[in-house]
């Protein structure tokens, strides 16, 4: 991977982060629009996992993720959210998982946020995470469809859902 | 969106590039690893469209989008790709976008590598494309293990298949 450091950069660490945020307000949305008895229940069939499962583990990769890109020590043991089972409390861990960004942010430095996944040196670390968020996301957006429900608009990036 | 000249920017456009065409590799192998008889047939249910109909919308996207960043000029006007109806014409397709992004992003300055898209200026125009591929591919995913296919590996970004 090329690192052309005499080039210069497109987007900010700022700009970096208003789009991750960007994303989590979409991604929150989409929780949100899931009736809450289908979260952790519905599968389109075997062997898919449920829309709350898969966005547990987008919450559970974030405090390591950042603890390593902080100080480049990775341990990779996650969180245990087993006890997260219904809409309220993955709010809540996505809430929680929303502070820890914005007061981590701060104290990274551009060469922390260019660091990549020590097992996956081809993988810059913070993008991943938007990029696995993007992912999953969108697999709920089929799940949504398929309850018969709108999901949010993917344009929309807003905190808060558009009237 | 706040701009601020007066910070480094963390991704070179080199970088930005690399990242795009890694995403672009899987996005390939995730439409070859589709059964050429679903590709443009197999939906889970009403009201989802086939794989097939959403990479062409990927692919239609990418032409206005780097004239309307390297020109300042949007048009919304898509190629038909009506034609379209078979991997192989999809595969064709989509190397051919390929070729246009290669020999359009040495064009691009920084300023129109930031650019917006003009009907919503809360989104960065080249990012968007990369984020829309991203998701479509995503549901990608879903049909093929709806059809018995395993995907390719998320984390894999290489531009030939791994062994």
């Amino acid at each position: 991977m090329t690192q052309p450091h005499d080039q210069p950069g497109v987007f900010t660490a700022q700009e970096m982060l208003q789009h991750w945020k960007g994303h989590r307000a979409l991604t929150r949305r989409t929780i949100e629009r899931f009736p809450d008895d289908q979260l952790f229940s519905f599968t389109p069939g075997a062997p898919l996992r449920t829309f709350g499962d898969m966005m547990l583990e987008t919450v559970r990769m974030i405090a390591p993720s950042l603890h390593g890109t902080r100080t480049g020590e990775w341990n990779f043991k996650l969180a245990d959210t087993s006890a997260i089972q219904d809409k309220a409390a993955l709010l809540a861990a996505w809430d929680e998982a929303d502070e820890l960004i914005a007061t981590t942010w701060p104290h990274l430095t551009r060469e922390a946020l260019r660091g990549v996944v020590p097992p996956l040196p081809h993988l810059r670390a913070l993008p991943y995470l938007v990029d696995n968020e993007i992912h999953h996301r969108a697999q709920g957006f089929i799940y949504l469809r398929l309850l018969g429900t709108e999901p949010p608009a993917f344009y929309e990036r807003e905190a808060t859902s558009p009237a």
